[in-house]
């Protein structure tokens, strides 16, 4: 059953294009317009089946069911006041970015419609070359309504995820970004500091170690610092509180405690094998 | 061509059984004895033919060519003054521990004919449950003499290295366990505290950014204290480097400077794309 007749998907990288081609595998909607800055990127969506047309004029939003924003943080918000007067009312509009708490309160002013949503199948392989339309099924989708979100919107977008193959789960902004901080963003401040640190010509003697623990370390440089930038208080305090725990650690070195050196390994160790 | 006639491994988890089953393989020794202090170890690692017997008696060594200090950090020093008095004249004996200088001149002092060894194919999957004979082809191992380390050791040991598909690589115990520090030892103590200050019941959002970045936390404790412990010196140093890389990030942060995140970024990407 399709869910949307007209799809406009603004932002064809790596999550938007995945999401046309997985919509248009999935047979949930009839017809996926794509829209990017490099012309190249729709081309290349297009090339691989992700979009139907391309587009490069906000107007396409015009008769859209559903609009899709899935460009970096800062373009989202400014798009989304772009399209709010172009867009029929009963459109639906939504993101896929890292960060909720300023992109939904902002938007949700302009656009009634609006649902927050957050993917977690993101990849340091940015763009369009590496568009996969499986990389939803299986990973969570975090939707983030306000208490101004309609129950429609909220059910309708929950349902298209789920068909995707995503389990929902559904949060404040808030909480979103507060939980995020912790998961995402803050793993990727330490790599990028990580890798950042280690003399370049010591990296040949690196092993399968470090380049699992600096994997992320190769992802968007503007998409990130907008990330970070939106969510710069909660990332802040989380930095903190890692930057505690790194000094904790590095006492018990400095005063040769190996008992509480192992305590804090262990600790760590069992919390991880959880994560599976 | 076999290359050593009776070899004994101390310890037989990871690193011992998967060197033992290599061995075994590539037809490189005529005959493997395990020894461990865990009796089901080398059970299994009879079973999985890791090794032809299993022995509890360092008494083992006497008749060996080439004895493998295989356990964690502060057994192996313990156990090579052990047999020291116990093998012949002209038997080799070499470790595999993550640190080398500690060991290495501690050990040369009674066993002349030893060098230290380190293959870079650790896992955090610790155990004989987990050996695979081919985790070293492909791999770096560093091999640490010093100025009296004889050249027919160095050249055996490095052939047999070889032999298993290793890129053998020669340094000074100094110089190994500076550049391991940074390549690996961080990374281990940066992956312990970031796991260690995120809430666990945030970790159900969690995406394959965090996982990878912990990986190596899962890592076993007794072991990595040791490691830390051995590696002191160096391994304070670039915690206190690291510590000024996230600082500056944290800095750029709070004063939302864009142009400089986006840089820092940039540099930590760029780098860790080299190390493919």
């Amino acid at each position: 059953m399709k869910l949307f007749n007209k799809v406009v998907i603004i932002g064809t990288g790596l999550i938007g294009g995945s999401l046309g081609l997985a919509l248009k595998k999935n047979n949930l909607v009839s017809q996926v317009t794509g829209l990017s800055r490099h012309r190249k990127n729709v081309r290349l969506a297009k090339k691989a089946g992700a979009i139907d047309s391309a587009c490069t004029s906000l107007d396409a939003v015009k008769d859209a069911d559903l609009v899709i924003l899935a460009t970096p943080v800062e373009a989202i918000i400014e798009i989304a006041f772009k399209i709010a007067k172009k867009i029929k009312k009963d459109c639906i509009v939504i993101d896929v970015g890292s960060t909720k708490e300023a992109i939904v309160y902002k938007i949700s002013k302009v656009i009634p419609n609006f649902l927050g949503c957050h993917p977690l199948s993101g990849s340091e392989k940015k763009g369009i070359i590496n568009l996969q339309g499986g990389i939803f099924a299986g990973s969570i989708c975090v939707v983030t309504p306000t208490i101004k979100t309609g129950r429609k919107v909220l059910n309708k977008v929950s349902l298209l995820w789920r068909r995707l193959g995503c389990k929902v789960v559904v949060l404040s902004p808030e909480r979103h970004d507060q939980i995020l901080a912790f998961t995402s963003h803050l793993p990727h401040a330490v790599a990028f500091s990580l890798i950042g640190c280690i003399p370049a010509k010591f990296l040949r003697l690196s092993s399968s170690g470090l380049k699992d623990s600096t994997r992320i370390s190769a992802s968007d440089a503007n998409l990130w610092s907008e990330v970070f930038l939106s969510n710069r208080g909660n990332l802040l305090a989380c930095l903190s509180v890692f930057q505690t725990k790194l000094a904790v650690l590095k006492l018990a070195l400095e005063r040769k405690n190996k008992k509480f050196l192992t305590s804090i390994i262990l600790a760590a160790k069992k919390k991880r094998e959880k994560l599976g």
